[in-house]
């Protein structure tokens, strides 16, 4: 089961929230005040970890490079995703208090629990399998083209790190959440399968409309004071892909980041991405390109 | 050598232009009456043509979906480029007149010729090896994101026809470039060599900053008065890619499609780029990203 925890994080003193904002709710957990359950999730650094903490929300806007100061008693919102196999009776006994953080005190409230059923994917996906997909990257989105390299490049090209590009076309994405299925439900990861899979992606799909922009964050200050920022891509995407068994792959792969976010940085709310499936626009599809 | 032929097309009457506005140019050639040696070039269907026809501009704009009159005596500007291995000394002779066409009756002058030496490449590139490649895209490149899909699959995928993408990675529009520059310079076009290409400008290419959009433009009217359509993209895109070999063959590659065009439709203009070199920014590239 993926659980999706929605909360209402309320100031109770005018506070200056850190960047990024997730860190309040990140504190909370890895302090082992709140979900205490979730702690060692929130602390490990496994790469494709099945946790999601996102950024404060007000006013309908996730903070993200936000220096103002938050008044007392405004409501923000937030949640934390997490897939688990069986959480304990107790895990929600918890769930509305007054905690002390680094950033000030701060009222917690579970104001719902979404519960996404992987076997009830299917019906899903076959009832908008006809419709296109449209992800709206609500943060940034912070992923590394070399997930599309094939497996017998990747050891030539390994010094070549920490490259990130703003603009990731639909097979990186899709990459991006096989990779994060298989290490949410245990699944064997394939390389070859990856790469054959972002290919075929690539090659059959097409965007029939977008509204992107990069971004770049503040995500805090190093040691030394220096600022760390990182840069990805915000806006929305609509596509379609022209081969149908690869598109329930597709559906499938993104549902399960609609919870648990895409790329990098999810554990601190990067990447926080929702997906609805679209009705093809008639008008849209009759635009055949005829060669002159 | 390639040819980029600079003219101003004047209107002596009022006219109302075609849609798209290149078919003025287009006519010209096609019926014999300028620059007559490009007339095969023009009429042939060959796929990667070494000829691009673009639309008129006025006011620093090109006029594609342009339904007002343009008034007599207004000056439009412009070109035609080809690739070509030895024009007539008689080539340019006759290069300012009046002409008549179905969309009225135009003053044609050429008024600069800007040659590339293929040879001069070269300096060209290692002079501008450290910087970014800065694609800006005048009028909507459409492209198929088939051009991705491995040999091995392209039979497979056959009856997948006629999909444009709006969002090409930046492998995709290397495959088209690489295509174009085969056809053009005759060298051997290789399947397998086009897809290792793709695969690799995708897996290493940052893309480093973008303002593109999608846009749809009106080619015409069938026949049967039905309007034709195509949909591509327009904006600028950033990028470096992280091993120099394979950069300089993109480099190569985009300055002959900096003539020619890119995509489908160069013939009426479609596809038309300019390609940039650009100092890389010091604090965009000091964002390195770091794992929270």
């Amino acid at each position: 089961m993926i659980y999706r925890v929605n909360l209402t994080v309320t100031p109770l003193e005018n506070v200056k929230l850190p960047m990024l904002s997730s860190k309040v709710i990140k504190y909370l957990i890895a302090s082992g005040q709140f979900l205490s359950e979730l702690k060692e999730l929130v602390l490990s650094e496994q790469k494709y970890k099945q946790i999601f903490i996102s950024n404060l929300e007000m006013d309908g806007r996730r903070l993200l490079n936000y220096y103002k100061e938050i008044r007392a008693n405004t409501v923000l919102k937030g949640f934390i995703s997490f897939s688990h196999e069986s959480l304990s009776p107790t895990f929600f006994s918890n769930n509305y208090n007054m905690f002390k953080t680094p950033y000030g005190k701060f009222y917690v409230n579970v104001s719902r629990v979404d519960i996404m059923d992987i076997r009830e994917l299917n019906t899903e996906i076959e009832k908008n399998i006809n419709k296109n997909i449209k992800i709206t990257f609500k943060t940034p989105l912070i992923l590394s083209p070399k997930l599309l390299l094939p497996p017998s490049l990747k050891e030539k090209f390994k010094k070549v790190s920490n490259i990130i590009t703003t603009f990731p076309p639909p097979g990186l994405i899709v990459a991006y959440a096989y990779n994060l299925y298989c290490s949410t439900f245990g699944k064997k990861y394939i390389e070859e399968k990856e790469f054959k899979l972002a290919t075929l992606v690539n090659g059959l799909t097409v965007v029939t409309g977008y509204n992107l922009r990069p971004l770049t964050v503040e995500i805090g200050k190093s040691k030394y004071r220096k600022e760390r920022k990182t840069r990805g891509m915000v806006g929305w995407m609509e596509f379609d892909t022209h081969y149908e068994k690869l598109k329930k792959k597709i559906m499938k792969y993104l549902l399960i980041s609609s919870y648990l976010g895409l790329g990098r940085s999810r554990g601190i709310g990067l990447g926080e991405i929702m997906v609805d499936f679209i009705s093809q626009d008639k008008k849209t599809n009759s635009l055949s390109h005829i060669s002159l």
